[in-house]
């Protein structure tokens, strides 16, 4: 495996964060991305309304005090490989993906200089964040669409190639507030090793290195299929309910802590101990 | 434990079931309940329109073929030691429970003579049907009401007494279409040696003595926190996240079976022999 020694933290947001009250997760983004002297770059792809959605986040990143925020114009199929882009993520310390569709984010980013230097810079220690799509968006592999409030199916998604800023996970995004167990579940089909994380709004999961910590109102479900079966595939057709068995699930609320490689969340003592010391100061 | 033989089967209906179609899942309660020579009570206690309710289902009962189809008048509080009502029970083959609110089930039939009586022809072999409220209210307790499409909270849902025709479970329906695992997690905390069952719309568990089998378009969830921890209950405040480490779940399509004793899915090896031979024949 990759190390992920000295990358920047992934910032990774289920959808509808405060942006008007305390903004305890953008707070953390900015954090993460130096405090008030971050250059946050925002990329508006995922939306078809950037202006809008730019403007949004200009205003709560400038009032929790941080002075550059630019907005990279990602709105014609060559913009991923425009100078002044490039320039722009060359010195910023956080990049950030508002929501919208992660087609688009594919479509108008991937495999363009962008998207190198996206890699580059997060690897040399830029923290990347992503809001919904923008959330998404962020394995080798995303749901690309599919349906909520459904039991597992065949048919219940579309999968297609992700960003890859985190490795053989899956993740979704507005989690319990649209029923997406089904949809996480039916996910996980294609690459049963992977972990597959629910993330509710106002939600977030910051990874940092091997290690995530929750972050916000609702919680991250760890969807771990690796000890599942599936038990009726072969006599599946695709729009019938998929059976499958011994799913482990663990629901991590604020200050939870999770480990990528041992797949298991941090220890009851171990979380207890540090329960008393700000969430993201846990090394 | 108490010996189920003998007794009736239970079928546990998620609400939604179809009765303009094909009927599957009532067309197997009507054949449990002895097919075109049964003799069905209707029990509407749970909703505010019994006339409408309750003629929907003797339509349906009889396009099926049932001649003896009643609606027991459940409106007033004395309505449950009615020796009419009693009557009509005392030689019906099959009982069963419209949707509506669960509450009202308990306020009207709990403790009357219909509430013993009900016990006691299901001992003798009656079979008890419910849909949507129907079904929650067959367990010792059950989920009076709740927030849907939450992640796990102390104060998620409010439990009660329920009608006791099945034990040491917890019941929820409409469980894909309402997003409902935040509520079904949080209701098996006050009693997680319990099985939680989250059955969708238009899908059935019918219970046989220790076993299940699931009919119908979508599927049972089964959640078992047996080997849960509840981490952070200690310092949770009502309204805040619970965290709930190591859950299992199973999401059991139609003809899948599952045992209640040994807490585990009927094994591939025997739901394949058994693929060939009708839902409702598995012994």
């Amino acid at each position: 495996m990759e190390s992920t020694k000295g990358r920047g933290k992934l910032v990774i947001i289920g959808g509808a964060e405060d942006k008007e009250g305390d903004c305890k997760i953008l707070r953390e983004f900015v954090r993460a991305a130096g405090g008030t002297d971050a250059k946050i770059a925002i990329l508006t792809a995922a939306t078809s309304e950037p202006r809008e959605s730019g403007e949004d986040y200009i205003r709560v990143f400038e009032r929790l005090g941080v002075e550059e925020v630019t907005v990279l114009n990602t709105i014609h199929k060559d913009d991923g490989d425009d100078p002044k882009n490039l320039e722009i993520l060359e010195n910023a310390t956080g990049a950030f993906f508002t929501g919208g569709d992660q087609a688009r984010i594919l479509e108008y980013i991937k495999g363009t200089k962008l998207d190198s230097l996206l890699h580059q810079r997060h690897k040399e220690g830029m923290v990347i964040g992503g809001t919904s799509a923008g959330a998404a968006m962020m394995p080798d592999l995303m749901i690309v669409e599919g349906d909520s409030e459904t039991n597992p199916r065949m048919d219940a998604i579309e999968m297609g190639e992700g960003m890859g800023f985190i490795h053989s996970v899956v993740i979704d995004q507005h989690f319990a507030q649209r029923g997406r167990l089904g949809r996480l579940v039916s996910a996980l089909l294609q690459q049963p090793a992977n972990l597959g994380f629910g993330i509710d709004e106002d939600t977030a999961m910051i990874v940092d290195g091997d290690e995530l910590t929750v972050v916000g109102r609702g919680a991250v479900t760890v969807v771990d299929e690796s000890d599942a079966t599936y038990n009726n595939l072969d006599e599946l057709l695709k729009d019938e309910a998929m059976a499958v068995c011994g799913v482990k699930l663990h629901i991590l609320p604020q200050g939870f802590r999770f480990n990528l490689k041992t797949r298991k969340p941090i220890s009851l003592e171990i979380s207890k101990k540090e329960a008393e010391s700000p969430v993201l100061q846990t090394a």
